[in-house]
């Protein structure tokens, strides 16, 4: 049987999908998602995706689902799909008593495939989000379910002429886009948000990193403020399903040098 | 047909369950909840609830559902019920191209029955959570579905003894219980926590300010430090399922003054 949704490992049926209201995502958004490309047939840096699962389930003493049975389940979904997106999403599960999590979880696991996401017509126009990212040290970096802050975010515009926001946190620091990482390229050296007080590591974020240094290029991560914009020489944003995308405005700001980027996107064949 | 969970008005089936692993609530947290308590055969403040709930829908720009509705399916989870409690959770619904939400929302409605928790032996026992909460004003007060925060530090402790563990913010101010807001007797002021920040605004908050005040008891909201518990005449915490509880000791503090606990509880019926 084919499917485009597996819960935990099953196609949905009346029994499995009983105890969706009751799960702890439903509940408190209590899990860890990743969202991964197909592309060519294959899944991206899926071993990265992975690895990130479960160290964010780790980090939230979710028992993390094996590896070779997401692996497994993630080709199931994606049948002979050439380019499409998958999303996984992990959570502790149903039960509990109030907020405090079981002693003994039974994590749910949904494997989904959707289609990919329209294609960008050129680099991008971003403007920047009111809405701030509040600063939670025990989440930072991770994936989780509570994304309220990202979906107030990317409802205060739907001008389609704009394809991203940039989003601070709430004392002012440049995190990210609402669902990418960004990176300035600033005197010779490609900076990106430490991401120590909030925001979300990328998968993608990782490879741009790890493929500049291969490449020699010097890579900082550290903190960015809205002030340094306006002397980069190049900006882009990433993420998994899209890649690296280069910045053409941000509000009053343009940029026309991409070259770090699409060298990147050559390298990593995105 | 009588059922303990309505899900948009309906006993669960396979159809109205079919949504759930893709509904918003599930995917982001995206959603507003209420926990009432049915006392004696009737809901406990049940119109403030309600308010609270369409406040919660508004500030998230979601479509508020019908009060009428809401009361109907309480009533019918409720049924003969004369002690347990209610949980209302509204989300966005289905839909939308990742965060961002659909234009025209079709809000998920869940409205489950519960059995009381164990009731309290005595005065509570505290303990200070390591956990804090992050200051995010947007969504400050809110009883909203991201709820991680909440999740890990009621996972600090097991020890049954303990019954509430205090939550700071990120900047150190106390911002109450887990599952509780917290009140402080200091100076013949009854003080609690501003919430400027974060934290929920309880609805059995609400009630011990407004109860507090008819009382002729001079009531602040500010903001209150640990510093502050140590010089405290008496100490409790609330929520709308358990009510008023006098707090014992906290860590090494201690009370044995409960009177204005007891009085606002007698008060207030609960």
């Amino acid at each position: 049987m084919t499917s485009t949704v597996l819960i935990g490992g099953s196609a949905p049926e009346h029994e499995s999908q009983a105890a969706t209201v009751a799960d702890r995502a439903f509940q408190y958004g209590d899990g860890v998602f990743e969202t991964l490309r197909i592309a060519n047939g294959s899944v991206r840096f899926l071993e990265s995706h992975l690895q990130r699962l479960a160290n964010g389930c780790e980090r939230l003493r979710i028992p993390a689902p094996d590896a070779s049975t997401l692996r497994d389940e993630i080709e199931r979904v994606a049948g002979a799909t050439r380019d499409a997106v998958v999303k996984v999403i992990v959570s502790r599960g149903p039960g509990g008593r109030g907020y405090r999590a079981p002693e003994q979880p039974t994590p749910t696991r949904v494997v989904a495939l959707y289609p990919l996401p329209a294609p960008d017509s050129g680099p991008l126009a971003l403007r920047w989000c009111d809405t701030r990212v509040a600063r939670q040290p025990i989440l930072a970096g991770l994936k989780h379910l509570n994304r309220l802050e990202q979906v107030l975010a990317q409802s205060e515009w739907s001008d389609a002429g704009i394809q991203e926001g940039l989003m601070l946190d709430t004392e002012g620091e440049l995190i990210g886009g609402t669902s990418s990482n960004v990176f300035v390229v600033r005197d010779g050296v490609l900076v990106t948000p430490d991401l120590r007080y909030c925001g979300v590591r990328g998968v993608m974020r990782k490879q741009v990193i790890d493929c500049a240094r291969t490449l020699g290029v010097p890579v900082s991560e550290e903190p960015l403020w809205p002030e340094d914009l306006p002397g980069a020489k190049e900006v882009f944003v990433t993420n998994a399903v899209r890649g690296i995308r280069p910045v053409a405005t941000l509000a009053e700001l343009a940029w026309s040098d991409h070259t770090l980027a699409r060298r990147l996107s050559a390298e990593l064949r995105l």
